[in-house]
């Protein structure tokens, strides 16, 4: 029997496609429109309680678009589902041929300002959205959302607990990766310790404690296992007791040259309890014992509860952060801007649908900095203008080829860990932020009114020809 | 350079866990406890808004486990993580040899009812659980997210269109599977279509149209390549001038003896432009042309557009359905309900902790039905209970076998249409549905009545020793 998991292959993502880039594709082959275009990967609005974004998800777009093929087996089913067979052998020798320009992974984004453009054979452009598309939402989405709780914790440690509840297998590894970049400490998730290199953590779940008869003999019985370190989970029964258990397991670990690494709590009113059990440890001179807390935990929930004081040296977050629970995507678009006639001439364009209007021609994002380097506007403006700051978009692949060293994870982390030091404090709030100023430059502003004007004329004013 | 994809290999789903699990095994190795153990995998409440759970996900956690294994590399990674070479022989030859219940996939499910219940030596028992929740959770809060969205239309097609805001590549197809399982007729996700005979569909996007100079260039140069299945997208610009194209486009199409299959909406009014553009094809002999709208729907939107009677004949579903975004996991936890001695003698158990307590002992849930095979309560019994109702647990595995044939999707669905159809309308409205009665057997009750006082005394009241 043929598992689950067959179709987790790499050359099968390039049906892991939406079927309508197929058929316009197809359409495009058939009626020869083979020159170039451009477009931009965006984030078109803020989600509620946002204020930026931590663009993420770049390298596994530039690993697709470099290994992106069909093979037999795929072009059989695509014949099924009808396309001709001029198209399906085009579609035999695909390969991505274009560039591409990015903001680094780990960068801080505002709405509308293109995270990726892409520049390519229309056909080409367009069949690669939709994987695009889905890797940069699912990890944007999360290094957002991390980075809001790291910020939350106020230098306090935050684990990534959620591979239970998050979507899936690669959601599981790529949730691990982006929170990882935006500020956590490490997973719980092994495979991603391999894969990434992310330093994991572990302690133990209620069903450990309840297989033994009595709570003490599950701590004494896991302190036996990792005496260097242990976490023990005190609240099973009932929290206190289950501290006191947890300091005589302590001082037996003390007499053999051992220490107790922490204790965890994962339910109950976390703040009174941890200031309970801190007084508890601490009188019993173990003020070196963590506390540990876990168990429905988001950004908010943890900034009220360093606001309450709560005597908590760590966070574990799952589930909340996993799936980025209050928004689980954002408004991540991939659009056309520019489209070129067969001689290679490039035109501007745009779309004009109610509340869905784009952003016309090849462009740039400029930064502009105070003298600290603190951000202070982004102006998004002609790719080809002269303007002030500093170009956020770097070329990152031609013909199809990586032409830079992609960061290391670390490497990404450290550019995200400065990004975020380097935006202001008021829009790090949790709610109610004030919105980053973007402007758009003259010479934008310029091409988007006579390209509307142009489109009314042409498109609605006029009858149909 | 190996890509990012590496991980995404069938053999790798051993180290797909949270570290906990394999720190708990190590010492329940290291403690000689080796004797099985019961968990039950269920969900514990409902979240806001659903009133009952569509189970799925069955087929994908029976695989793993029939194929769960560590290999050489992971051993050196565990090995680099502090483990023992005892345990890294014991991981070495590891195999799961437990017995598996399970509701079968499709079924309608309420809180706290056991959806798989696992017997096995505790270590292994242990180590599943993770990738037993992630797949369960993603699956069966995707299906029941789509059943609602399905009961929204009222018979009208939905068509699952989220594969760019799903959370990567395992949620495409998975999402793909249960949207399907739970009702929709179809996918976007070519993949998916090639993996699991799921019927794809697809358009064109706002960028087809807007590569063309005109936008009836656009719709005559789709209709070309797609003569008999065309869906014109016509809000590109604007609604109206762009259905009056359509026609235009369909009549031509009509002296060639082909017929324009539909047109979409994807922005703006959606009732009112519906009802206009119905209004506008009738008026032209095009009665026989689909309208299909997309854009940011749920089964709210839906149901609001059909009680303002739009002219709509099929849902185009993403973002909404796909992350299921307003609530994007269900409370799902795998917990142990009885342990054994070295002899091999079952006793049950249970956990206190604060608005987590656990139903202890092995169990079995009872339907009850009235004459016509609606559902009318469910019981939860213990496992060797004598009671009334149909039993929804059926043994799927043996000795870490499966013993069943797998259903194929179709039969899956076909369970899932079934149950729902079975399922009393009143627990079926999006909003406010009342609770669907599940109750605790006598035995059951009465077992946790005598584990609180037990535990009570021994965990609690006694001082620690």
């Amino acid at each position: 029997m043929s598992t689950y998991w067959d179709f987790a292959k790499e050359e099968n993502m390039s049906l892991f496609t939406d079927l309508y880039e197929l058929t316009m594709c197809a359409s495009y082959f058939d009626n020869n429109k083979l020159a170039p275009a451009t477009f931009d990967l965006f984030i078109r609005r803020l989600p509620e309680n946002r204020s930026y974004f931590l663009f993420a998800g770049l390298e596994q777009v530039l690993l697709f678009l470099e290994n992106v093929k069909f093979t037999e087996k795929h072009l059989a089913y695509l014949q099924k589902q009808g396309f001709s067979k001029q198209f399906l052998d085009y579609l035999r020798n695909f390969k991505f041929t274009g560039e591409v320009w990015a903001i680094p992974e780990g960068t801080v984004a505002f709405p509308c300002e293109p995270l990726i453009r892409v520049t390519a054979p229309i056909i080409e452009a367009q069949l690669i959205e939709t994987f695009l598309l889905n890797t940069v939402n699912l990890q944007t989405t999360i290094a957002t959302k991390a980075s809001r709780v790291v910020t939350a914790a106020k230098g306090k440690a935050i684990i990534e607990f959620g591979l239970r509840r998050e979507h899936g297998i690669d959601a599981g590894m790529k949730v691990a990766r982006s929170s990882y970049i935006a500020g956590c400490q490490g997973t719980s998730n092994v495979l991603a310790g391999l894969v990434y290199g992310i330093p994991v953590f572990g302690t133990m779940a209620h069903s450990y404690v309840m297989s033994f008869e009595k709570e003490i003999d599950a701590f004494r019985a896991f302190a036996r296992t990792f005496p260097n370190k242990s976490t023990l989970l005190i609240d099973t029964y009932d929290e206190l007791a289950g501290a006191e258990k947890a300091i005589i397991v302590a001082k037996e670990l003390e007499k053999t040259g051992h220490k107790l690494d922490g204790v965890r709590l994962d339910s109950g009113n976390l703040t009174e309890t941890s200031k309970k059990i801190r007084a508890l440890l601490d009188t019993n001179g173990l003020r070196n014992v963590k506390i540990f807390a876990s168990g429905d935990l988001d950004e908010y929930r943890i900034a009220k509860l360093l606001n309450q004081d709560a005597a908590i040296d760590a966070f574990g977050v799952g589930t909340k952060m996993g799936t980025s629970a209050d928004r689980p995507y954002v408004d991540v678009i991939y659009k056309l801007c520019e489209t070129a006639s067969a001689k290679g001439d490039f035109t501007p364009i745009m779309k004009l649908s109610e509340g869905k209007t784009t952003l016309p021609g090849r462009k740039q994002v400029f930064r502009h900095k105070d003298k600290k380097g603190f951000l202070t506007k982004d102006v998004i403006a002609l790719a080809d203008e002269k303007t002030e700051g500093e170009p956020l978009l770097v070329r990152v692949m031609e013909n199809g080829k990586i032409i830079r060293t992609l960061p290391s994870l670390n490497e990404i982390r450290a550019t995200a860990l400065e990004n975020l030091s380097k935006l202001p404090q008021k829009y790090k709030k949790l709610t109610a932020a004030p919105a980053y100023p973007v402007d758009l430059s003259p010479a934008l502003e310029d091409l988007i009114k006579r390209l509307k004007q142009k489109l009314t004329k042409t498109e609605i004013l006029n009858s149909p020809q």
